[in-house]
């Protein structure tokens, strides 16, 4: 029941791949997708078989942002819907966080559209796979409802300008464009799309997954931080991870010429 | 008389277009010049008529940057022109950040050269189209003067190598490369320079003025914050945003297929 | 025997050449380097006869990063190498500050492989101009050791995602795709690599070191504050400039069409 609106299928690599499935909602981030995806990634964040998650879609869209007749719906409460959005919104940037912080690498694999929310689940994702026939839009301005927190994951990623463009036009930018301005690592053909995402993925599972987790984490948190206090913070977290046991195993193997053995987790 | 140096033309959907018209100067940001561009920047934040900004300007150059006779005329005071050159400084930073403060959204529509406080302009708004023939400079170290207040603007819209590339060698770059490194949106002939930059304000004046304000204010302040308070902080604006009669407007025009009619402030 | 990692040449423009030649070890940046590398951008700092740095390299690699035989000796301390781990660390976190702090604009001339700290350290360069055949690497997955301090100069310079497919795969991109996505600013052919990056220096090496040393500590400097302040700093580093020396001798020169004569330091 709980996995209606998100199936989980995690294989022998340690791959998690989550696809969201609610085609006819154009698996809008409704209050019960946000919530299995809270609890997907707080899950597969604390287990060590998951070592790499996808997150994909089935249906003509990746993912349509929020679920607007859930949103109106609330307006009929006394207080015109403030307390519901503000629960909606802190639920949403609370999965996009989650994403940001989970341990495990996350990889989107986009078809079709990944508008506002969507788009901004992308963006959240430490890498973006697209198909050719992928776009991307923020397009609340088409709708009174700028994309404000999609903006905040959007301009992570790329450049003012070409946030600012998708925002002030709300336009669909296509996946070679997405590409070029930074928001999509690659773009490949629809029917290469799968394979190429898990090839990636599997590449990053067989990495030792303290280490990732380590550097994942690093990486966020050394980027907010000014130049000489983020090498003061690197310097240590690379100390730590020298001492740690698949830091030794792994440059061991290297000198011998072997592949490492890394623990579990 | 005041708007000799600023052309001023109003077109019924809204969009504000400014010419800068100091052609003998190359439209130099003397105090005139500034002058003008900060009441103008002033009146069209409170002026509900305009909902976008052009900035474009007549003859071969697009904006020279400061004006280097009246800065060096500044020398001949007791001072050596410290007073001085604090007072224009400040007031071109205060222009800048006029553009990028104002409430509604600004393009440059860059024909010819844009150099030094020229090419800050250009950085600082919103978006910017550019001609084909195009080009950008800032080539304070030709002249012993660090382009340091331009490179504010610059840094904020390409990465760190390609603005040092322009900053340590002054050399002006084309068009398409301005486009590539992304300190500008795109680039068309100059016969359809203006027609491509009006069409581009022609769809964001017909969002709503109170979205399009919300959202740049947000952009800007969620830039500077880390992701977390930047959630935090977006969540709330969409809250608010949420709350506004155009927002509830926009969202029961989409669901009920029809055109939104936007309150006019 | 100082100089046998680090061969050093000043030629009469100001331009000095560093070339890397621990090619036995691909240029390791082992404690032996580091320390040359110290104290390399310490005297060449002081040095008004040094106006621009290239930093070249013997052999076929640019640089592969840490010397990973040098730090598992390190492991045999009592203390499992914490305190040498800890020591070697700051010195490299230390050169890469050091290039970064240097008041001469340092250019980066890579041909083979920069990996690991090796492409940190092309990275913290202001400028980098690399061969066809040049590739770039954070490899430290493979071993165990995510390259955390390289991700820092890394990620300073190019966008998250791509900064995060290079730091989890580990796997290496071709020049033509490291300045695609801003590590380097250009690609020339092999043959042709020495002279390009010459001529760059060159053009650099004619403007007023002065202006250049105070406008590379201002870029920096403003980069990680939010936009009021860095107008703040930068407009005042603007008037110290207009009442230096280099910048009225160079407006005097530019405007009565002349050449400027700089001041030697």
């Amino acid at each position: 029941m709980q996995d209606n609106f998100l199936l989980r299928d995690l294989d022998g690599d340690g791959v998690l791949r989550l696809t969201l499935n609610d085609v006819k909602r154009r698996n809008a981030l409704s209050e019960a997708m946000l919530g299995e995806l809270r609890a997907v990634f707080a899950e597969a964040g604390d287990n060590p078989a998951v070592r790499v998650i996808i997150l994909a879609a089935n249906g003509p869209a990746f993912c349509a942002g929020h679920d607007l007749k859930e949103m109106t719906a609330g307006r009929s409460a006394p207080d015109r819907g403030r307390a519901y959005f503000t629960k909606v919104m802190a639920m949403c940037s609370g999965v996009m966080q989650a994403v940001v912080n989970c341990p495990k690498p996350v990889i989107a694999e986009v078809t079709g559209i990944a508008t506002a929310a969507g788009c901004q689940l992308v963006a959240s994702c430490d890498l973006a796979v697209a198909a050719e026939t992928a776009q991307f839009s923020t397009p609340g301005v088409h709708i009174g409802l700028f994309c404000s927190t999609p903006m905040v994951a959007l301009s992570r990623n790329v450049g003012n300008k070409h946030a600012m463009e998708m925002l002030l036009t709300g336009e669909m930018i296509p996946a070679a464009r997405a590409a070029e301005i930074g928001l999509v690592n690659r773009v490949v053909t629809t029917d290469a799309l799968r394979e190429a995402t898990h090839e990636v993925a599997r590449k990053i599972a067989s990495k030792s997954s303290m280490t990732l987790a380590t550097g994942k984490r690093a990486f966020y948190a050394q980027r907010e931080m000014p130049l000489s206090e983020a090498y003061d913070y690197a310097s240590s977290v690379m100390v730590e991870n020298m001492l740690a046991r698949d830091a030794e195993e792994g440059i061991g193997a290297f000198i011998e010429k072997r592949a490492p053995q890394w623990q579990e987790q």
